[in-house]
Protein backbone atom coordinates (compact mmCIF):
# COMPACT_ATOMS: atom_id res chain seq x y z
CA UNK A 1 0.00 0.00 0.00
CA UNK A 2 2.64 2.45 1.54
CA UNK A 3 6.22 2.97 -0.17
CA UNK A 4 6.99 6.27 2.28
CA UNK A 5 6.66 5.16 5.32
CA UNK A 6 6.37 9.30 6.37
CA UNK A 7 3.14 8.79 4.53
CA UNK A 8 1.64 6.05 5.98
CA UNK A 9 -0.54 7.91 8.81
CA UNK A 10 -2.16 10.83 6.74
CA UNK A 11 -2.73 8.38 4.24
CA UNK A 12 -4.22 5.41 6.76
CA UNK A 13 -6.68 8.13 8.08
CA UNK A 14 -7.38 9.68 4.73
CA UNK A 15 -8.80 6.33 3.53
CA UNK A 16 -10.50 5.34 7.05
CA UNK A 17 -12.76 8.48 6.57
CA UNK A 18 -13.58 7.33 3.16
CA UNK A 19 -14.47 4.08 3.86
CA UNK A 20 -16.73 5.01 7.06
CA UNK A 21 -18.12 7.79 5.34
CA UNK A 22 -18.98 4.74 2.26
CA UNK A 23 -19.96 2.34 5.30
CA UNK A 24 -22.62 4.67 6.53
CA UNK A 25 -23.99 5.44 3.85
CA UNK A 26 -24.07 1.28 2.96
CA UNK A 27 -25.72 0.96 6.14
CA UNK A 28 -27.90 3.60 6.29
CA UNK A 29 -29.56 2.81 3.25
CA UNK A 30 -30.28 -0.40 1.65
CA UNK A 31 -28.88 0.29 -1.86
CA UNK A 32 -25.92 -2.76 -1.75
CA UNK A 33 -25.74 -3.29 -5.39
CA UNK A 34 -24.33 0.43 -5.84
CA UNK A 35 -21.82 0.45 -3.78
CA UNK A 36 -20.89 -3.15 -4.50
CA UNK A 37 -20.72 -2.64 -8.15
CA UNK A 38 -18.68 0.77 -8.00
CA UNK A 39 -15.77 -1.42 -7.19
CA UNK A 40 -13.77 -0.19 -4.28
CA UNK A 41 -11.09 1.90 -4.71
CA UNK A 42 -9.04 0.89 -1.53
CA UNK A 43 -8.36 -2.64 -0.21
CA UNK A 44 -6.44 -3.17 2.65
CA UNK A 45 -4.08 -5.92 2.40
CA UNK A 46 -3.78 -9.20 3.31
CA UNK A 47 -1.16 -11.30 4.93
CA UNK A 48 1.42 -9.99 2.60
CA UNK A 49 1.28 -6.49 2.76
CA UNK A 50 1.87 -5.92 5.87
CA UNK A 51 3.65 -3.34 8.12
CA UNK A 52 7.31 -2.95 9.21
CA UNK A 53 6.24 -3.96 13.01
CA UNK A 54 5.82 -8.05 12.55
CA UNK A 55 9.01 -8.22 11.17
CA UNK A 56 9.79 -10.42 14.66
CA UNK A 57 6.79 -12.77 14.60
CA UNK A 58 5.96 -15.93 12.62
CA UNK A 59 2.68 -16.51 11.66
CA UNK A 60 1.32 -20.33 10.27
CA UNK A 61 -2.09 -20.88 9.77
CA UNK A 62 -3.30 -24.73 9.95
CA UNK A 63 -6.11 -26.31 8.83
CA UNK A 64 -8.15 -29.16 9.67
CA UNK A 65 -10.39 -30.51 6.74
CA UNK A 66 -12.82 -32.18 8.47
CA UNK A 67 -14.25 -29.28 10.90
CA UNK A 68 -12.98 -26.54 8.26
CA UNK A 69 -11.25 -25.49 11.48
CA UNK A 70 -7.73 -22.60 11.36
CA UNK A 71 -5.54 -23.23 14.03
CA UNK A 72 -3.00 -20.57 14.30
CA UNK A 73 0.59 -20.72 15.29
CA UNK A 74 2.37 -17.56 16.53
CA UNK A 75 5.98 -16.84 18.00
CA UNK A 76 8.21 -14.37 18.73
CA UNK A 77 10.94 -15.41 15.95
CA UNK A 78 13.78 -13.91 18.20
CA UNK A 79 12.95 -15.84 21.49
CA UNK A 80 11.33 -18.35 19.93
CA UNK A 81 8.03 -18.24 22.34
CA UNK A 82 4.46 -19.25 20.81
CA UNK A 83 0.84 -19.61 21.27
CA UNK A 84 -1.13 -21.78 19.46
CA UNK A 85 -4.67 -20.44 19.60
CA UNK A 86 -7.40 -22.95 18.64
CA UNK A 87 -5.59 -25.79 18.31
CA UNK A 88 -7.51 -29.22 16.83
CA UNK A 89 -7.38 -32.49 19.33
CA UNK A 90 -6.66 -34.85 15.83
CA UNK A 91 -4.17 -32.73 15.13
CA UNK A 92 -2.44 -31.89 17.88
CA UNK A 93 0.17 -34.16 17.11
CA UNK A 94 0.66 -32.19 14.00
CA UNK A 95 0.87 -29.07 15.50
CA UNK A 96 3.78 -30.22 18.22
CA UNK A 97 5.41 -31.43 15.42
CA UNK A 98 5.57 -28.06 13.41
CA UNK A 99 6.48 -26.41 17.00
CA UNK A 100 9.48 -28.67 17.53
CA UNK A 101 10.82 -28.58 13.82
CA UNK A 102 10.44 -24.37 14.34
CA UNK A 103 12.61 -24.58 17.46
CA UNK A 104 9.90 -23.16 19.52
CA UNK A 105 9.11 -23.27 23.00
CA UNK A 106 4.53 -23.22 22.96
CA UNK A 107 4.20 -21.15 26.19
CA UNK A 108 -0.13 -21.52 25.64
CA UNK A 109 -2.57 -23.58 23.96
CA UNK A 110 -5.41 -20.98 24.32
CA UNK A 111 -8.94 -20.98 22.43
CA UNK A 112 -11.14 -18.15 21.17
CA UNK A 113 -14.19 -20.01 22.82
CA UNK A 114 -15.10 -23.34 23.61
CA UNK A 115 -16.28 -24.81 20.44
CA UNK A 116 -18.82 -27.33 19.98
CA UNK A 117 -18.13 -28.74 17.09
CA UNK A 118 -14.47 -30.06 17.52
CA UNK A 119 -12.37 -31.10 20.64
CA UNK A 120 -9.94 -28.98 21.43
CA UNK A 121 -6.23 -29.70 21.06
CA UNK A 122 -5.07 -28.24 24.35
CA UNK A 123 -5.19 -31.33 26.50
CA UNK A 124 -3.12 -33.61 24.02
CA UNK A 125 -0.81 -30.62 22.96
CA UNK A 126 -0.55 -29.78 27.49
CA UNK A 127 0.64 -33.76 27.50
CA UNK A 128 2.86 -33.04 24.44
CA UNK A 129 4.46 -30.04 24.87
CA UNK A 130 5.36 -30.11 29.26
CA UNK A 131 5.23 -27.16 30.25
CA UNK A 132 2.47 -25.59 27.73
CA UNK A 133 -0.83 -24.01 29.91
CA UNK A 134 -3.66 -24.23 28.49
CA UNK A 135 -5.92 -20.55 28.09
CA UNK A 136 -9.27 -19.63 27.83
CA UNK A 137 -11.61 -16.15 28.71
CA UNK A 138 -13.02 -16.80 32.10
CA UNK A 139 -16.18 -16.18 30.86
CA UNK A 140 -16.05 -19.40 28.61
CA UNK A 141 -16.48 -21.61 31.53
CA UNK A 142 -14.33 -24.13 30.92
CA UNK A 143 -11.51 -25.09 33.11
CA UNK A 144 -7.93 -24.11 32.21
CA UNK A 145 -4.76 -22.88 34.01
CA UNK A 146 -4.91 -19.21 33.11
CA UNK A 147 -8.14 -17.62 32.85
CA UNK A 148 -8.32 -14.23 30.42
CA UNK A 149 -11.05 -11.55 30.48
CA UNK A 150 -11.35 -8.20 28.05
CA UNK A 151 -8.56 -6.07 28.76
CA UNK A 152 -5.62 -8.49 29.27
CA UNK A 153 -2.89 -9.25 27.22
CA UNK A 154 -1.25 -12.50 26.54
CA UNK A 155 2.51 -12.24 26.03
CA UNK A 156 5.05 -14.37 24.15
CA UNK A 157 8.14 -13.36 24.09
CA UNK A 158 7.72 -9.50 22.67
CA UNK A 159 4.50 -9.96 21.20
CA UNK A 160 1.63 -9.18 22.68
CA UNK A 161 -2.33 -10.06 21.68
CA UNK A 162 -5.07 -7.70 23.54
CA UNK A 163 -7.90 -9.81 24.53
CA UNK A 164 -11.56 -8.23 23.12
CA UNK A 165 -14.59 -9.96 24.53
CA UNK A 166 -17.06 -10.42 21.72
CA UNK A 167 -19.85 -12.74 22.81
CA UNK A 168 -22.77 -13.09 20.69
CA UNK A 169 -21.65 -16.55 19.80
CA UNK A 170 -21.00 -17.76 22.83
CA UNK A 171 -20.73 -16.20 26.36
CA UNK A 172 -17.23 -16.59 26.41
CA UNK A 173 -16.15 -15.70 23.01
CA UNK A 174 -13.02 -13.22 22.92
CA UNK A 175 -10.97 -11.89 19.48
CA UNK A 176 -7.20 -11.56 20.26
CA UNK A 177 -5.62 -8.93 18.13
CA UNK A 178 -2.04 -7.86 17.39
CA UNK A 179 -1.50 -4.42 17.07
CA UNK A 180 1.86 -4.30 16.19
CA UNK A 181 0.80 -6.83 13.41
CA UNK A 182 -2.60 -5.22 12.00
CA UNK A 183 -4.15 -8.37 12.67
CA UNK A 184 -6.99 -10.15 14.68
CA UNK A 185 -7.79 -13.55 15.29
CA UNK A 186 -11.52 -13.68 15.69
CA UNK A 187 -12.43 -16.94 16.31
CA UNK A 188 -16.39 -17.50 15.72
CA UNK A 189 -17.71 -14.01 16.20
CA UNK A 190 -16.61 -12.99 12.92
CA UNK A 191 -15.86 -15.18 10.18
CA UNK A 192 -14.73 -13.97 6.11
CA UNK A 193 -18.37 -12.61 4.84
CA UNK A 194 -20.51 -14.39 7.32
CA UNK A 195 -20.65 -15.04 11.16
CA UNK A 196 -20.79 -17.70 14.06
CA UNK A 197 -24.61 -18.82 14.66
CA UNK A 198 -26.30 -18.09 17.53
CA UNK A 199 -29.00 -20.69 18.51
CA UNK A 200 -27.44 -22.38 21.13
CA UNK A 201 -25.18 -22.57 24.01
CA UNK A 202 -25.45 -18.56 24.90
CA UNK A 203 -25.68 -17.33 21.50
CA UNK A 204 -27.40 -14.03 21.16
CA UNK A 205 -27.52 -12.25 17.82
CA UNK A 206 -28.18 -8.97 19.26
CA UNK A 207 -24.94 -9.17 21.45
CA UNK A 208 -22.93 -10.56 18.06
CA UNK A 209 -24.15 -7.85 16.77
CA UNK A 210 -22.67 -5.35 19.30
CA UNK A 211 -19.98 -7.44 19.48
CA UNK A 212 -18.42 -7.25 16.46
CA UNK A 213 -19.00 -3.63 15.25
CA UNK A 214 -17.74 -2.06 18.68
CA UNK A 215 -14.49 -4.73 19.14
CA UNK A 216 -13.74 -6.01 15.78
CA UNK A 217 -14.83 -3.79 12.80
CA UNK A 218 -13.77 -0.61 14.68
CA UNK A 219 -10.01 -1.70 14.14
CA UNK A 220 -7.93 -0.01 11.33
CA UNK A 221 -9.52 -0.64 7.99
CA UNK A 222 -6.31 -2.44 6.87
CA UNK A 223 -6.25 -4.81 9.87
CA UNK A 224 -6.54 -8.53 8.69
CA UNK A 225 -8.99 -10.59 10.12
CA UNK A 226 -8.51 -14.48 10.45
CA UNK A 227 -11.33 -16.37 11.63
CA UNK A 228 -11.56 -19.80 13.36
CA UNK A 229 -13.42 -21.43 10.08
CA UNK A 230 -13.98 -20.98 6.86
CA UNK A 231 -16.18 -23.58 4.58
CA UNK A 232 -15.45 -21.87 1.02
CA UNK A 233 -11.61 -22.41 1.07
CA UNK A 234 -10.99 -18.82 2.23
CA UNK A 235 -8.10 -18.21 4.37
CA UNK A 236 -8.00 -14.28 5.33
CA UNK A 237 -9.93 -10.94 5.21
CA UNK A 238 -9.66 -7.52 5.97
CA UNK A 239 -12.19 -4.91 8.26
CA UNK A 240 -12.34 -2.94 5.24
CA UNK A 241 -13.79 -6.03 3.38
CA UNK A 242 -16.09 -6.74 5.94
CA UNK A 243 -17.42 -3.46 6.53
CA UNK A 244 -18.76 -3.58 2.74
CA UNK A 245 -19.36 -7.12 1.97
CA UNK A 246 -20.40 -9.07 4.69
CA UNK A 247 -23.61 -9.92 3.64
CA UNK A 248 -25.01 -10.00 7.50
CA UNK A 249 -23.29 -7.73 9.68
CA UNK A 250 -23.32 -4.90 6.80
CA UNK A 251 -27.10 -5.28 7.30
CA UNK A 252 -29.12 -3.00 10.32
CA UNK A 253 -29.37 -4.57 13.56
CA UNK A 254 -33.08 -5.67 13.49
CA UNK A 255 -32.74 -7.43 9.63
CA UNK A 256 -29.33 -8.89 11.19
CA UNK A 257 -30.83 -10.37 14.13
CA UNK A 258 -33.75 -11.85 12.20
CA UNK A 259 -31.52 -13.23 9.70
CA UNK A 260 -29.49 -15.41 12.49
CA UNK A 261 -33.16 -15.93 14.00
CA UNK A 262 -33.99 -17.75 11.09
CA UNK A 263 -31.11 -20.01 9.45
CA UNK A 264 -32.56 -23.08 10.62
CA UNK A 265 -29.49 -25.23 10.78
CA UNK A 266 -29.04 -28.68 11.88
CA UNK A 267 -27.94 -29.45 15.55
CA UNK A 268 -23.52 -29.52 15.53
CA UNK A 269 -23.11 -32.86 14.99
CA UNK A 270 -20.13 -32.76 17.90
CA UNK A 271 -21.69 -30.62 20.09
CA UNK A 272 -22.54 -33.57 22.40
CA UNK A 273 -19.16 -35.14 22.51
CA UNK A 274 -17.29 -31.79 22.45
CA UNK A 275 -18.61 -29.41 25.05
CA UNK A 276 -18.07 -31.94 28.07
CA UNK A 277 -14.55 -32.09 26.81
CA UNK A 278 -13.68 -28.60 26.18
CA UNK A 279 -15.11 -27.74 29.32
CA UNK A 280 -12.09 -29.38 30.77
CA UNK A 281 -9.94 -28.63 28.17
CA UNK A 282 -10.05 -31.97 25.59
CA UNK A 283 -9.21 -34.83 28.84
CA UNK A 284 -12.39 -36.05 29.60
CA UNK A 285 -14.98 -38.04 28.26
CA UNK A 286 -13.24 -38.27 25.15
CA UNK A 287 -14.39 -40.51 22.44
CA UNK A 288 -12.62 -44.04 22.77
CA UNK A 289 -10.18 -43.80 19.80
CA UNK A 290 -9.22 -40.11 21.33
CA UNK A 291 -9.04 -41.82 24.86
CA UNK A 292 -6.46 -44.59 23.52
CA UNK A 293 -4.44 -42.07 21.80
CA UNK A 294 -4.05 -40.28 24.96
CA UNK A 295 -3.85 -42.85 27.05
CA UNK A 296 -0.63 -43.73 25.18
CA UNK A 297 1.37 -40.52 25.34
CA UNK B 1 13.56 -11.84 12.07
CA UNK B 2 15.40 -8.24 11.66
CA UNK B 3 14.75 -4.95 13.60
CA UNK B 4 17.78 -3.08 12.26
CA UNK B 5 17.60 -3.43 8.79
CA UNK B 6 21.67 -2.45 8.51
CA UNK B 7 22.65 -6.16 9.74
CA UNK B 8 20.31 -7.87 7.26
CA UNK B 9 22.56 -8.92 4.76
CA UNK B 10 25.13 -9.91 7.38
CA UNK B 11 22.78 -12.13 9.18
CA UNK B 12 21.33 -13.57 6.37
CA UNK B 13 25.07 -14.58 5.22
CA UNK B 14 25.77 -15.80 8.22
CA UNK B 15 22.63 -18.16 8.96
CA UNK B 16 23.14 -19.72 4.70
CA UNK B 17 26.25 -20.40 5.57
CA UNK B 18 25.31 -22.46 8.95
CA UNK B 19 22.39 -23.78 7.44
CA UNK B 20 24.31 -25.33 4.65
CA UNK B 21 26.74 -26.73 6.56
CA UNK B 22 24.06 -28.26 8.58
CA UNK B 23 22.40 -29.35 5.73
CA UNK B 24 25.15 -30.63 4.12
CA UNK B 25 25.92 -33.28 7.03
CA UNK B 26 22.64 -33.83 6.93
CA UNK B 27 22.44 -35.31 3.54
CA UNK B 28 26.46 -37.05 4.02
CA UNK B 29 25.32 -38.99 6.59
CA UNK B 30 21.94 -40.84 7.61
CA UNK B 31 22.07 -39.67 11.27
CA UNK B 32 18.86 -37.37 10.36
CA UNK B 33 17.92 -37.65 13.95
CA UNK B 34 20.37 -36.34 15.81
CA UNK B 35 20.04 -33.14 13.35
CA UNK B 36 16.68 -33.44 13.79
CA UNK B 37 16.06 -33.59 17.12
CA UNK B 38 19.35 -30.38 17.72
CA UNK B 39 16.35 -27.94 17.22
CA UNK B 40 17.41 -25.92 14.75
CA UNK B 41 18.03 -22.32 15.94
CA UNK B 42 17.25 -19.82 12.99
CA UNK B 43 14.13 -20.41 11.28
CA UNK B 44 12.63 -18.27 8.53
CA UNK B 45 9.16 -16.37 8.18
CA UNK B 46 6.30 -17.40 7.22
CA UNK B 47 3.75 -15.19 5.63
CA UNK B 48 4.10 -13.06 8.45
CA UNK B 49 7.53 -11.90 8.89
CA UNK B 50 7.87 -10.32 5.42
CA UNK B 51 10.34 -7.88 4.15
CA UNK B 52 10.04 -4.12 2.92
CA UNK B 53 9.61 -5.34 -0.43
CA UNK B 54 6.40 -6.70 -0.60
CA UNK B 55 3.98 -3.97 0.84
CA UNK B 56 3.21 -3.44 -2.18
CA UNK B 57 1.57 -6.60 -2.91
CA UNK B 58 -2.20 -8.26 -2.35
CA UNK B 59 -1.48 -12.22 -1.59
CA UNK B 60 -4.02 -14.70 -0.91
CA UNK B 61 -4.33 -18.19 -0.71
CA UNK B 62 -7.20 -19.66 -1.65
CA UNK B 63 -8.35 -23.73 -0.77
CA UNK B 64 -9.96 -26.44 -2.54
CA UNK B 65 -10.83 -28.98 -0.22
CA UNK B 66 -12.10 -32.04 -2.55
CA UNK B 67 -8.59 -31.83 -3.93
CA UNK B 68 -6.27 -30.22 -1.50
CA UNK B 69 -5.30 -27.55 -4.24
CA UNK B 70 -3.93 -24.31 -3.30
CA UNK B 71 -5.07 -20.93 -5.59
CA UNK B 72 -3.39 -18.02 -5.17
CA UNK B 73 -4.76 -14.55 -5.80
CA UNK B 74 -1.61 -11.97 -6.51
CA UNK B 75 -1.89 -8.45 -7.52
CA UNK B 76 -0.23 -5.51 -7.30
CA UNK B 77 -1.94 -2.96 -4.46
CA UNK B 78 -1.37 -0.19 -6.74
CA UNK B 79 -2.54 -0.55 -10.45
CA UNK B 80 -4.77 -3.40 -8.93
CA UNK B 81 -3.25 -6.18 -11.60
CA UNK B 82 -3.91 -9.26 -10.88
CA UNK B 83 -3.23 -12.97 -11.29
CA UNK B 84 -4.60 -16.12 -10.39
CA UNK B 85 -2.46 -19.21 -10.27
CA UNK B 86 -3.87 -22.71 -10.25
CA UNK B 87 -7.36 -21.83 -9.87
CA UNK B 88 -10.07 -25.31 -9.91
CA UNK B 89 -12.81 -24.99 -12.24
CA UNK B 90 -15.55 -26.00 -9.40
CA UNK B 91 -14.42 -22.88 -7.43
CA UNK B 92 -13.54 -20.24 -10.76
CA UNK B 93 -16.47 -18.43 -9.57
CA UNK B 94 -15.41 -17.97 -5.87
CA UNK B 95 -12.26 -16.71 -7.25
CA UNK B 96 -13.90 -14.28 -9.69
CA UNK B 97 -16.17 -12.92 -7.21
CA UNK B 98 -13.18 -12.45 -4.99
CA UNK B 99 -11.68 -10.27 -7.78
CA UNK B 100 -14.44 -8.89 -8.68
CA UNK B 101 -14.70 -7.61 -5.06
CA UNK B 102 -11.17 -6.56 -4.54
CA UNK B 103 -11.42 -4.31 -7.70
CA UNK B 104 -8.96 -6.09 -9.28
CA UNK B 105 -7.93 -6.32 -13.19
CA UNK B 106 -7.40 -10.07 -13.39
CA UNK B 107 -4.41 -10.37 -16.22
CA UNK B 108 -3.91 -13.83 -16.32
CA UNK B 109 -5.51 -17.08 -15.27
CA UNK B 110 -2.67 -19.46 -15.33
CA UNK B 111 -0.86 -22.77 -14.03
CA UNK B 112 1.81 -23.94 -12.71
CA UNK B 113 1.62 -27.00 -14.85
CA UNK B 114 -1.49 -29.42 -16.66
CA UNK B 115 -3.12 -31.26 -13.86
CA UNK B 116 -3.81 -34.75 -13.42
CA UNK B 117 -6.29 -34.13 -10.40
CA UNK B 118 -8.54 -31.57 -10.83
CA UNK B 119 -9.88 -29.61 -14.03
CA UNK B 120 -8.26 -26.17 -14.34
CA UNK B 121 -10.51 -23.15 -13.68
CA UNK B 122 -8.70 -20.91 -16.74
CA UNK B 123 -11.23 -21.73 -18.84
CA UNK B 124 -14.06 -20.51 -16.68
CA UNK B 125 -12.41 -17.88 -15.46
CA UNK B 126 -11.89 -16.57 -19.10
CA UNK B 127 -15.33 -16.55 -19.49
CA UNK B 128 -16.58 -15.05 -16.11
CA UNK B 129 -14.03 -12.16 -16.46
CA UNK B 130 -13.50 -11.03 -20.35
CA UNK B 131 -9.99 -9.97 -21.03
CA UNK B 132 -8.51 -12.80 -18.58
CA UNK B 133 -6.09 -14.79 -20.93
CA UNK B 134 -4.96 -18.12 -19.95
CA UNK B 135 -0.92 -18.98 -19.26
CA UNK B 136 0.87 -22.11 -18.91
CA UNK B 137 4.20 -23.50 -19.90
CA UNK B 138 4.94 -24.54 -23.05
CA UNK B 139 6.43 -27.71 -22.40
CA UNK B 140 3.38 -28.94 -21.01
CA UNK B 141 1.63 -29.07 -24.32
CA UNK B 142 -1.28 -27.72 -23.18
CA UNK B 143 -3.11 -24.85 -25.14
CA UNK B 144 -3.20 -21.50 -23.82
CA UNK B 145 -3.19 -17.62 -24.77
CA UNK B 146 0.00 -17.22 -23.24
CA UNK B 147 3.02 -19.60 -23.06
CA UNK B 148 6.01 -19.38 -21.16
CA UNK B 149 9.61 -20.96 -20.76
CA UNK B 150 12.42 -20.79 -18.26
CA UNK B 151 13.79 -17.44 -17.57
CA UNK B 152 10.18 -15.32 -18.61
CA UNK B 153 8.69 -12.80 -16.44
CA UNK B 154 5.24 -12.75 -15.94
CA UNK B 155 4.52 -8.86 -14.88
CA UNK B 156 0.98 -7.81 -13.32
CA UNK B 157 1.58 -4.48 -12.56
CA UNK B 158 4.88 -3.04 -10.94
CA UNK B 159 5.25 -7.05 -10.32
CA UNK B 160 6.81 -9.73 -11.48
CA UNK B 161 7.48 -13.12 -11.09
CA UNK B 162 10.54 -15.40 -12.73
CA UNK B 163 9.62 -18.28 -14.43
CA UNK B 164 11.73 -21.48 -13.83
CA UNK B 165 11.41 -24.70 -15.24
CA UNK B 166 11.37 -27.56 -12.61
CA UNK B 167 10.59 -30.50 -14.16
CA UNK B 168 9.91 -34.57 -12.85
CA UNK B 169 6.52 -34.04 -11.75
CA UNK B 170 5.55 -33.62 -15.28
CA UNK B 171 7.78 -32.05 -17.90
CA UNK B 172 6.06 -28.94 -18.27
CA UNK B 173 5.98 -28.18 -14.58
CA UNK B 174 7.01 -24.69 -13.32
CA UNK B 175 8.07 -22.73 -10.24
CA UNK B 176 6.70 -18.50 -10.36
CA UNK B 177 9.45 -16.80 -7.90
CA UNK B 178 8.26 -13.23 -6.44
CA UNK B 179 12.31 -12.05 -5.78
CA UNK B 180 10.80 -8.99 -4.31
CA UNK B 181 8.20 -11.05 -2.12
CA UNK B 182 10.87 -13.62 -0.79
CA UNK B 183 8.36 -16.02 -1.86
CA UNK B 184 7.94 -19.13 -4.55
CA UNK B 185 4.82 -21.11 -5.92
CA UNK B 186 6.35 -24.33 -6.15
CA UNK B 187 3.24 -26.39 -7.96
CA UNK B 188 3.70 -29.92 -7.46
CA UNK B 189 7.69 -29.89 -7.37
CA UNK B 190 7.80 -29.39 -3.72
CA UNK B 191 5.13 -30.23 -1.40
CA UNK B 192 5.59 -29.44 2.66
CA UNK B 193 7.90 -31.64 3.52
CA UNK B 194 6.97 -33.85 0.72
CA UNK B 195 6.81 -33.71 -3.38
CA UNK B 196 4.93 -34.61 -6.38
CA UNK B 197 4.58 -38.06 -7.43
CA UNK B 198 6.77 -38.87 -10.43
CA UNK B 199 4.58 -42.13 -11.89
CA UNK B 200 2.71 -40.75 -14.31
CA UNK B 201 2.21 -38.55 -17.12
CA UNK B 202 6.03 -37.71 -17.85
CA UNK B 203 7.39 -38.37 -14.39
CA UNK B 204 10.91 -38.74 -13.59
CA UNK B 205 12.11 -38.96 -9.91
CA UNK B 206 15.22 -38.30 -11.09
CA UNK B 207 14.73 -35.36 -13.23
CA UNK B 208 12.65 -34.14 -10.20
CA UNK B 209 15.81 -34.34 -7.69
CA UNK B 210 17.66 -32.10 -10.15
CA UNK B 211 14.68 -29.57 -10.38
CA UNK B 212 14.08 -29.16 -6.76
CA UNK B 213 17.55 -28.64 -5.75
CA UNK B 214 18.72 -26.44 -8.47
CA UNK B 215 15.76 -24.17 -8.74
CA UNK B 216 14.16 -24.40 -5.43
CA UNK B 217 16.28 -24.96 -2.42
CA UNK B 218 18.88 -22.92 -4.30
CA UNK B 219 16.45 -19.72 -3.20
CA UNK B 220 17.68 -17.88 -0.02
CA UNK B 221 16.77 -19.36 3.12
CA UNK B 222 14.01 -17.15 4.27
CA UNK B 223 11.92 -17.35 1.13
CA UNK B 224 8.40 -18.84 1.72
CA UNK B 225 7.26 -21.38 -0.77
CA UNK B 226 3.68 -22.04 -1.07
CA UNK B 227 2.75 -25.42 -2.87
CA UNK B 228 0.13 -26.51 -5.23
CA UNK B 229 -1.41 -28.80 -2.56
CA UNK B 230 -1.25 -29.82 1.12
CA UNK B 231 -3.29 -32.73 2.87
CA UNK B 232 -2.50 -32.01 6.10
CA UNK B 233 -3.70 -28.21 6.58
CA UNK B 234 -0.11 -26.85 6.43
CA UNK B 235 -0.30 -23.59 4.45
CA UNK B 236 3.58 -22.75 3.79
CA UNK B 237 7.01 -23.39 4.40
CA UNK B 238 9.88 -22.27 3.85
CA UNK B 239 13.56 -23.17 1.95
CA UNK B 240 15.10 -23.27 5.16
CA UNK B 241 12.98 -25.94 6.46
CA UNK B 242 12.72 -28.10 3.47
CA UNK B 243 16.05 -28.39 3.45
CA UNK B 244 16.45 -30.15 6.62
CA UNK B 245 12.96 -31.18 7.13
CA UNK B 246 11.87 -32.55 4.04
CA UNK B 247 11.71 -36.39 4.58
CA UNK B 248 12.66 -37.68 0.66
CA UNK B 249 14.54 -34.46 -0.50
CA UNK B 250 16.95 -34.42 1.83
CA UNK B 251 18.19 -37.47 0.92
CA UNK B 252 21.01 -38.68 -1.52
CA UNK B 253 19.55 -39.00 -5.28
CA UNK B 254 19.85 -42.72 -5.41
CA UNK B 255 17.47 -42.88 -1.83
CA UNK B 256 15.12 -40.09 -3.35
CA UNK B 257 14.80 -42.02 -6.63
CA UNK B 258 13.80 -45.69 -4.83
CA UNK B 259 11.52 -43.80 -2.40
CA UNK B 260 9.75 -42.06 -5.57
CA UNK B 261 9.42 -45.52 -7.64
CA UNK B 262 8.03 -47.49 -4.74
CA UNK B 263 5.40 -45.37 -3.12
CA UNK B 264 2.48 -47.66 -4.66
CA UNK B 265 0.36 -44.67 -5.09
CA UNK B 266 -3.19 -45.19 -6.60
CA UNK B 267 -4.33 -44.44 -10.00
CA UNK B 268 -5.07 -40.53 -9.68
CA UNK B 269 -9.46 -40.42 -9.46
CA UNK B 270 -9.98 -38.09 -11.89
CA UNK B 271 -7.10 -38.19 -14.65
CA UNK B 272 -9.14 -39.42 -17.22
CA UNK B 273 -11.20 -35.94 -17.39
CA UNK B 274 -8.76 -33.92 -15.86
CA UNK B 275 -5.49 -34.40 -18.56
CA UNK B 276 -8.10 -33.75 -21.55
CA UNK B 277 -9.64 -31.05 -20.23
CA UNK B 278 -6.97 -29.06 -19.62
CA UNK B 279 -5.07 -29.56 -22.55
CA UNK B 280 -7.65 -26.92 -24.09
CA UNK B 281 -7.57 -24.94 -20.56
CA UNK B 282 -10.67 -26.54 -18.95
CA UNK B 283 -13.08 -25.92 -22.21
CA UNK B 284 -13.36 -29.50 -23.59
CA UNK B 285 -14.42 -32.73 -23.16
CA UNK B 286 -16.23 -31.42 -19.56
CA UNK B 287 -18.15 -33.54 -17.22
CA UNK B 288 -21.80 -33.34 -18.03
CA UNK B 289 -22.28 -30.77 -14.86
CA UNK B 290 -19.64 -28.44 -15.68
CA UNK B 291 -20.39 -28.48 -18.87
CA UNK B 292 -23.97 -27.14 -18.19
CA UNK B 293 -22.67 -25.06 -15.86
CA UNK B 294 -20.43 -23.26 -18.53
CA UNK B 295 -23.06 -23.17 -21.29
CA UNK B 296 -25.09 -20.50 -18.72
CA UNK B 297 -22.45 -18.43 -18.97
Amino acid sequence: QWVDLSHTVSLTLTFSHHLYHQSDRYMLSSAAVTLRSSRFAYFAPSARTMSLHVQDMIFRQLFDRETCTYTYLLADAKTKDAVLVDPVIELAERDANLVQELGLNLKYAMNTHMHADHITGSGLLKKLIPGCQSLIAKASGAMADVHVEHGDKVSFGNQTLEVRSTPGHTNGCCTYVSHDGKFALTGDALLIRGCGRTDFQEGSADTLYDSVHSQILSLPNEFSLYPAHDYKGQTVTTVAEEKVYNPRLTKPRETFVDIMNNLNLDYPKKIDVSLPANKVCGLYNLPEDLAAKLKDQ
